[in-house]
């Protein structure tokens, strides 16, 4: 359904200006995984969604510890006591347990070079809400972050679609493995100048999703010297700290912050969550952990928007107090990510597809420019639908990235049981050893404008948006899993 | 701390320009009662919380079904199987028995007489992300939304502060017992026309918070007449539908709106949430029930930034999905709201303190005209002080709720035991027996200039603010019940 002049009138701009930006081939490959899911038993053909950041690996370490503590939940004959006091608890600073148990979750997953202060822990609705709130607090509508390419393609919806804020991108590519360079940081500043725009800051992701690895050490100082210099914030997104799982380790921004005494710690922005690290996307727990006190102030204000239940709150407070069981969690994640990683990346290395080098984030930044009829984003469209289509994986195209240089892929590897690894990688051999047959057949198919192509372009929730098909069943991006039980 | 120059550049407009109302004696309230908490052991001569709409009176009820099914939790035993695939759930329409539960919830507090389409129910985070979500979907910024006085005094936080969206007064006043009449309506009308502003709709909260009354069938024709003629947007706000303990039952707009075919449904909105009418504020669970299809679709985009964890979907999913125990609830929820409102008004009659006739809410809307200084909001101002310092009993004044008539006062009676309910109504009667006296003294304070009335306007979240004195300890307004335990 599109929206009539009336429509638009009768609604508002931020409605009706597809700021969401869910029109857009990264959330195409989930609608066409929607339509046709990978089942081991019912849909052995359907499409494996290789689309989603998730990390299914250690859910049975998190369902262990809470059976052997049954007082952390307050649904339980052992927790029930606490039910009245923390369904009733509304207070926006977060129950004291979950705050202090974040905060030593944070130190933990930095390898306890840094001390978080609890008091500066805001929360927010998953790190989506946490990059609106830190954009409604630094920016202005028209204000701009500069942030490198690749990106995380959801910024636009997180930073942009309520707060009119924009973001520019820093040039980067595979000459340099994709680091952020000083020319091209300077580069990006002046044409943004030249534009008669404000730059309030810079936003980076480390480790990078959708890169999959970690910044160096001079990069971050880089950075933090040209935000000191021009006095702009320095938001970094380091929801994936959890997951690096091997050398090099991850530097965080705070451990440079507290070592250098010259730097203005009020631009200094750390955005946390436990989607990616504990792999529980559901429960919505997002954080803002400023340096900046009229920003933790303002924040904690905003986050009343987006809360995180107080009953989460209570059983994570309790699960990350627990100490040893957060060390032996990050340890085994990290041992368990890397095997998968070696599975994956060397399944790939045996058809000759290489990835970026990569130590950290659940996906691996694929090069098949090799495989291109043509260096464009169409080239790479091209052979991304033949990916979706044919060989039935939803990758993301890194054009979905804001990536500058066609012909890279984002896979993720972690939301998957080993089978479906195995299965992902047999279809992608067949793919490549097949290769001429598989491109000639793409041609053959674009010669005959299949209709296929352009229908793939539609916006996620369907069902209010083309028809009123109003039946209770699961619509979206989900793991199989979801789809199966509840 | 206030803000520089330097820091408003450095932040946003949004962050520096006091948007979020916690500037007003209603949030003060709440923090006179957070600096001497009462306690009936520890600090029995502390101030009383009546500043807080909580619903304290039947979490036994919510206990003991929580023992009966265990396996509604996926922190159990019997439900942890469930776990993994709830704790990676995080599509936006939220899981089904969720919105099932919801809508059948909805339609039990509204007598059956309505039927509720889980397909429309939209996530958020409280009612507070569901104002603001509606806001965003409807209003560009300076667009305006009609409010009868006196109205809920976040709302201008929720609806205003991030959108840049207005609220504008329909006079209401006590001598037709803050009824909205179509004069009043067209004069808020034309007075936004006269000024250019363009009016996007009409807020409305029903039961009223403040007054604990719910709209008759005639009101809400008037509105809904109004809105379809002007065609602008009604939003109604029913949190409180579940609380309606007496006659005259309460009429949901949607009763109306499913019996009226002349009615555009494409300007028809309604806000509930599970923080009242359960008392589970913690949990936050705000629902948007839009009959439009564009708003459902743009409002579920947006609730991204709000979803309620998928652990409190699932429990309560399951928990509203039994129909015995939702019916039993509502009934005796009803039933000792009843009671206490009973105990409480017949204990200020018995003073001569009369209360406007309510039916519903967790307050009532006190009348205190008699025993103001002078007919200002001044005057309220200085009697309010007397009460939350010398009586001290936190209710709000009814300047905080932009009512327009000084000397009502809202004061809430079902965030606390019997106990207490007895001691508040002991305070009240020694300070209305004593009234001379008591006044007498405010004189002599004021004319001391002690320092505490110009004290007492500060800002709740003072952590960041005032000072840095990290401690992890609670600090703004919660029940007595939480401090004490967690």
């Amino acid at each position: 359904m599109g929206f009539g002049e009336s429509e638009e009138q009768l609604l508002s701009k931020v409605a009706t200006n597809g700021g969401h930006g869910e029109n857009s081939s990264y959330f195409d490959g989930w609608k066409a995984y929607d339509r046709d899911p990978y089942h081991p038993i019912q849909n052995p053909e359907g499409v494996i969604q290789m689309g989603l950041a998730e990390n299914l690996l250690c859910h049975d370490l998190i369902e262990e510890w809470i059976r052997k503590n049954p007082a952390a939940s307050i649904c339980t004959e052992e927790g029930v006591s606490q039910f009245s006091a923390v369904a009733n608890f509304q207070d926006y600073h977060g129950l004291p347990i979950f705050r202090q148990g974040v905060a030593k979750f944070m130190e933990k997953g930095r390898g306890g070079r840094v001390r978080f202060d609890p008091e500066r822990i805001v929360m927010s609705g998953g790190a989506t809400g946490a990059q609106e709130t830190l954009a409604f607090c630094l920016a202005d509508p028209g204000d701009a972050f500069l942030i490198p390419v690749p990106y995380y393609p959801a910024f636009d919806r997180d930073f942009c679609w309520r707060t009119r804020a924009r973001l520019l991108p820093i040039h980067c590519d595979s000459s340099n493995n994709f680091n952020i360079t000083t020319s091209a940081l300077e580069a990006a500043y002046h044409q943004a100048q030249k534009s008669n725009i404000r730059v309030k800051g810079i936003l980076i992701s480390n480790p990078s999703n959708p890169l999959g690895t970690t910044m160096s050490k001079q990069t971050l100082q880089i950075l933090l010297r040209f935000v000191n210099e021009k006095r702009i914030h320095l938001i970094c997104d380091e929801i994936f700290s959890g997951t690096v799982f091997k050398s090099p380790r991850f530097v965080s921004l705070s451990e440079i912050v507290e070592a250098d005494p010259t730097i203005d710690r009020d631009l200094i922005h750390v955005v946390y969550s436990l989607s990616k690290d504990l792999g529980l996307p559901g429960f919505r727990v997002g954080v803002i952990y400023s340096y900046n006190n009229a920003v933790v102030a303002c924040a904690r204000k905003m986050s009343s928007f987006g809360l995180v239940s107080s009953q989460t709150q209570y059983l994570l407070g309790c699960m990350l107090g627990d100490e040893e069981f957060t060390s032996e969690y990050l340890v085994e994640n990290a041992r368990r990510l890397a095997e998968r990683h070696g599975v994956f990346t060397a399944g790939l290395a045996r058809v000759g597809i290489r990835c970026l080098e990569g130590n950290g984030g659940l996906f691996c930044w694929m090069d098949l420019r090799a495989l291109l009829k043509e260096e464009t984003v169409e080239g790479e469209l091209e052979l991304w639908r033949v990916i979706v289509n044919e060989v039935k994986l939803n990758v993301s195209p890194g054009s979905s990235f804001h990536c500058a240089e066609p012909g890279w892929f984002r896979v993720c590897f972690a939301n998957m049981d080993e089978e479906t690894t195995e299965r992902a990688l047999r279809r992608i051999r067949v793919f490549v050893n097949g290769e001429g047959e598989e491109v000639k057949m793409m041609k053959t198919k674009k010669k005959k404008k299949n209709g296929w192509d352009e229908e793939l372009r539609l916006s996620l929730p369907r069902r209010f948006e083309e028809d009123l098909v109003l039946t209770p069943r699961l619509m979206s991006p989900h793991s199989p899993l979801v789809r199966a039980t509840i």
